[in-house]
């Protein structure tokens, strides 16, 4: 089947906002077996029943985002209606659902509002739980002699359209698709690693497996493999990545990598500090995104100015003098500062040079220690150098300590399952 | 003159990168009067020659994006040829320039690499700096008694288009649309402060001027005014919005919030520290991503616990216990605690419910108080709530701890200034 996104909006053709819709019904439709072959971006007005009449001949599934609002320039709703001649009709229960969520709001109610509660004859509606605006789902059929396609009507808003997708998109996509029974998705995160890496290392393998379908994700500082096909050839990928990358492989839900050493801190009940110099905060900021971080996460210090590097954390100025402030020790003695301040079972430092000044040639930009420091007195420095702008650099920066923290929390499962006190 | 985008690349519509090209052309091309009309996102390989022949009947300006690399794939420049009735050569100068860049990265030339060298006649080759294939501008013609539009092809990844749309396509447009001489275009930035207040205040004033045309682009906890037109006319909206919004106008240059205050802390040589908790690093982040920030950002603390708050910034336990962790008073004392650790002139300090949970009656979820302090014993505490989720909830409170940060300088000049002892 194939599939075109129609993205309605002048804001987003001035540039105001950036289009994050393909990107999200792609990674939506993806497990589904399903493919984006053209996206098209439109202003409000009458572009959109041009593009609309384009697009019918064109795919068998349309996602048309936007124009359902209440203003003039809205005109995604009687366009559709009108190119599959179909009348539309006040919907009831929708007109109820947005005269009460007006009245809890405090807002008058005017015509032109009411017209979101229109609704051609035939549709299905699909319930907006964050907007004003319901989508609206028209199955495929026949007009005039000519195939029509299936046509899902969704808000332009991200955060009414997500839930709305999940919700209401998919389990109506997931009847269309049935013709691929037993064909599932599994998504594979392998941190510290480069897309050209895996795909020399697994790709051959993976591409050799039956019904097999295989993407790459590559972001800054971890690679996704995506993978589509029946059950026993998603578990033989995954024996195959996990063989290949035993450490690397973090996840294979959707869970990030904060994600991921929270919940294992949790899942411990173990706790954490971060002393931070080149990442500057940013290590702290990813763990404190998890929900709930507050029950591991004890404290970070980012300590920028040497001095706060002693201050803070305890760390020897002669250590600094000697070593210099961006070292191998420097970074071990703020990581154990921190578990010591802190009082916590572990924890992570950084110190660097992020650039775009400051190297050496000893230490050019870009060079940076990750510390990792426990309770017990244990710690581990690695060197890395990232050469890239700044905030690259403090991402990839963070995302080896949290992948070092990572791999020391399973290294002491490991040791504690072949000691013979842990039996 | 119509503009049309066409972005091509099959990782695009599997939604493996999110596309910026159309937030970034359509930003850029802005101040020269030029809008995009219709952008396109089509999968490498047949449908980019069927794209442009669409294209080229639809507007005097095409931009297409990828489609340049050694492989197969990658047909753009070809099919433009083939369009246009352009024979392709090899530009020895692109030829030598593709051979050395290989021979210094140590990789083995090849046909197919050497393909990117090939140039349409008559096309104006665009240096691509971080790149192998160059872009290229072939101007506007005739084709088989057909117009044919000016078409601009450039490289995928942002980091090769961007520098060479700025350095190499800008001029070219600049000459096109010299028919508009005298027209600048200024963006006004206004932090804490949404757009339909923004529109409110001084919308009809800023539309009553002359020659006038008027862009809103609203990002979390800000407002762009972006305005086009003759020198008097952005002078006076400049009057306009800064009688408006004396103090929440940040910048009129293209410098962010953290930007601004760093250099506002360099010029006054005083330095910050920051206390935080519910923004959990996130302020802290955003300071350091300022290349230089160094000289005046000391130190950060992420006092996520009750006890490091005391032990980190002497914060009285007392206190946490009789008002609560999230409460003015706490705010206070955390950026007082931070200037006294850090021993710098000022501090900023949040705490807040960042939510999903942790809320209660009188202090909702989204309730965050803000505290500004200095080393001369002054504070000042903002109470806020923002109602949304945890990334857009720090980014808020961090913004509003900002902006309370320049308020706090430009009110110290302005008593430095009507202060005796200061003149």
């Amino acid at each position: 089947m194939r599939v075109i996104v129609i993205n309605t909006g002048t804001e987003l053709l001035l540039g105001d906002v950036l289009n994050t819709h393909l990107t999200f019904i792609a990674r939506q439709i993806f497990p589904l077996g399903l493919r984006v072959d053209r996206q098209l971006t439109v202003p409000d007005g009458p572009a959109i029943p041009e593009a609309l009449a384009e697009a019918f001949s064109r795919a068998e599934i349309v996602f048309v985002t936007g124009g359902l609002g209440p203003t003039t320039d809205d005109v995604t709703r009687e366009a559709a209606a009108e190119l599959l001649g179909l009348s539309l009709r006040q919907n009831t229960a929708v007109a109820e659902a947005i005269t009460n969520r007006l009245r809890d709001r405090g807002f008058p109610m005017t015509d032109r509002i009411l017209r979101q509660a229109d609704v051609p004859n035939g549709a299905v509606v699909l319930a907006n739980a964050n907007g004003t605006a319901p989508g609206l789902y028209i199955a495929a059929g026949e007009r005039n002699g000519a195939r029509t396609p299936h046509l899902f009507l969704l808000p332009g808003p991200p955060r009414e359209l997500q839930p709305m997708f999940d919700q209401s998109v998919m389990p109506i996509l997931r009847t269309m698709v049935q013709a691929r029974p037993g064909i599932e998705a599994r998504t594979f995160h392998l941190a510290c690693v480069g897309e050209s890496v895996v795909e020399a290392e697994v790709g051959a393998q993976l591409l050799a497996l039956p019904d097999v379908e295989l993407g790459y994700c590559a972001r800054s500082g971890e690679v996704d493999v995506r993978i589509l096909g029946p059950r026993p050839t998603l578990d033989e990928a995954e024996r195959i990545i996990r063989k290949a990358f035993p450490l690397l492989l973090y996840a294979t839900a959707d869970e990030n990598l904060e994600e991921v050493v929270v919940r294992m801190l949790k899942e411990r009940s173990v706790s954490l500090a971060t002393a931070e110099s080149c990442t500057g905060g940013y290590l702290a900021h990813r763990l404190t995104n998890v929900p709930g971080a507050s029950a591991v996460f004890l404290a970070g210090y980012v300590t920028y100015a040497n001095e706060s590097k002693a201050s803070a954390l305890g760390v020897e100025p002669q250590l600094i003098e000697q070593h210099g402030a961006v070292s191998e020790e420097v970074a071990g003695a703020m990581a154990m500062g921190a578990v010591r301040t802190a009082k916590a079972n572990f924890a992570l430092a950084t110190t660097g040079i992020a650039g775009p000044d400051g190297g050496s040639d000893e230490k050019p930009v870009g060079t940076v220690f990750i510390a990792w420091a426990s309770a017990a007195g244990e710690t581990k420095v690695l060197r890395r150098r990232f050469q890239t702008d700044r905030q690259s650099f403090k991402h990839l920066a963070s995302q080896t300590a949290l992948e070092l923290l990572r791999e020391q929390l399973l290294a002491a499962d490991d040791a504690a399952v072949s000691s013979p006190s842990a039996s």
